[in-house]
């Protein structure tokens, strides 16, 4: 019989279960909306029925357990706590709940926990001992790796990268705070980068006839490739303060290597080697050309699954 | 037989060196000049003698191992790099030559992480698998455990929480570096900034009186306990700096506590319990009012030479 794990990444929007194998090899996968489930009970009958039924697909496997990877997931306490994007509010205790349906180990931890789990167990971080992980998505979230374990830290909230202050008294960001790096660095970051571009410049670009509402950053990357000189300022831009703040984290924990996920690490040159160029720049001189900055060797997979799914392992 | 172990603390000034019982009593404590010893054989000659010289005093002792905290000393290669204020230049290999006088265990770390050590074994740390150490001196100095480990990294070099960027393109550091936490948060730190608040504010000081190569932390620290409106500001600004960006290193990390350590660290309201009123300002919400933030439990003693004699049994 073989073993199998289960990941689960669930989203705001949707909510994403793969079988995985142990050598990472995704069996069978489905999905199915988040949103729509207001009550808690209903969204755990719908994933635990979704998830049997993947497992009957797969024939003849044993299930070993069942990782979740979910925003503002705890690690220690198997729960969910005031997440702002998902339906279910306060503390919801989503290992308890779906142990229900189960027999086997339930893991949880936050959605970029998975993902470094993923990159350590099947990706570019194999053997490391030392690294960190940073998706760039529409918030950045991370994962911090120390003497081959993931920090959790003492409360299991360890690793929010993205609302360290990257410029004092800086943008608003959702948390409530000013500056945090992930307003300057991800999806939305380098949107409002453009904007402030387009009111600081006068270069012509044809960002100026997208709406705030409509651009994205996607739109940015094409631009910047064509030679928009605004768009390719905002890779600039926000490649200097995530190379800053990089440089930072290395001063703290010294890591072997960064692995960047997400949408905006497709843009190599001017996301991961520009940041890795501003990194060296602002880098205190001991840690000086140490820290390899590369895209996460994951990229285009569902990591979250797969690290989820992994987490039952570790 | 009594086992004990020797820590030293290796200062640019003066290295200080003690005999230590298991249960942190010092023995028999020496001091030799450092800088007088130009040539490294002939420093290591003194530090040998030294030691033997107070085990000697100590009676009937078993040396289990030696401690040596030291700037830029590296735990896993035994040596010191490149550190600018000790005598001896590039890559000096420590462990090794004092091996050579000695037949037992010898580990080097720098000084910040031997006190961190030391508030482990020894201090308000015992039992805490997350925590972290400041030491406010000339510089500051820190060492970050995590899951009951101190982290020295992929190189060694981790927990230099004074060089990461506290205001982006501010102050020039020693480092090379611009704006790094230790030139406001540190005994030259808070003197430079009684500079930038004489310039900014009329109020009158006594400080006005006194030349910048003259003032120190200690004289800032008395006028502000007696009222003086600037020096009072001068701790306020300190505090404010150093509490967010203890805030930062909380959403990295999620400590248990933050000790403080280091002559500032008396000023317990003035910098203590202001740096952990700005450090809630600026806490992301999810960590507020979980961490707390107290004066080294080993202030006043030798946290350095406790600590490094520490690191043997570690």
């Amino acid at each position: 019989m073989r073993k199998v794990s289960a990941g689960i990444d669930i989203g705001g929007t949707n909510t994403v279960m793969g079988i995985v194998t142990d050598d990472a090899k995704i069996l069978a996968e489905a999905s199915i909306s988040t949103q729509e489930y207001v009550e808690l009970a209903d969204y755990i009958t719908a994933v635990s029925a979704t998830i049997k039924k993947l497992l009957a697909e797969c024939g003849d496997v044993e299930l070993r357990g069942i990782g979740v990877g979910v925003p503002n997931g705890n690690f220690y306490s198997g729960t969910i706590e005031m997440a702002p994007n998902l339906p279910w509010k306060g503390k919801v205790h989503l290992a308890d709940e779906l142990g229900r349906h189960f027999g086997c180990k339930i893991v949880v931890t936050n959605d970029a926990k998975a993902a470094t789990i993923g990159e350590m167990v099947y990706g570019g971080a194999k053997g490391m001992k030392n690294f960190v992980m940073i998706t760039l998505g529409t918030g950045l979230g991370s994962g911090v790796v120390v003497n081959g374990g993931l920090v959790y830290g003492a409360d299991g909230f360890a690793g929010e990268f993205g609302h360290t202050t990257a410029i004092p008294g800086g943008r608003q960001c959702g948390c409530g705070r000013l500056g945090c790096l992930e307003t300057y660095a991800s999806a939305t970051g380098i949107k409002r980068t453009a904007f402030e571009m387009m009111a600081k410049y006068n270069a012509n670009s044809k960002m100026r006839d997208i709406p705030f509402s409509k651009l994205t950053s996607k739109d940015i990357y094409t631009l910047a490739t064509e030679g928009d000189e605004l768009a390719i300022k905002c890779f600039d831009y926000t490649a200097d303060i995530l190379g800053r703040k990089l440089a930072d984290l290395c001063t703290v924990i010294s890591p072997e290597a960064i692995f960047i996920f997400g949408g905006l690490a497709n843009a190599k040159e001017l996301i991961v080697d520009a940041t890795k160029k501003y990194m060296e720049q602002y880098m205190l001189p001991v840690f000086r050309n140490k820290v390899k900055v590369l895209p996460s060797a994951l990229l285009g997979t569902n990591i979250a699954v797969l690290g989820a799914s992994a987490l039952v392992a570790e």
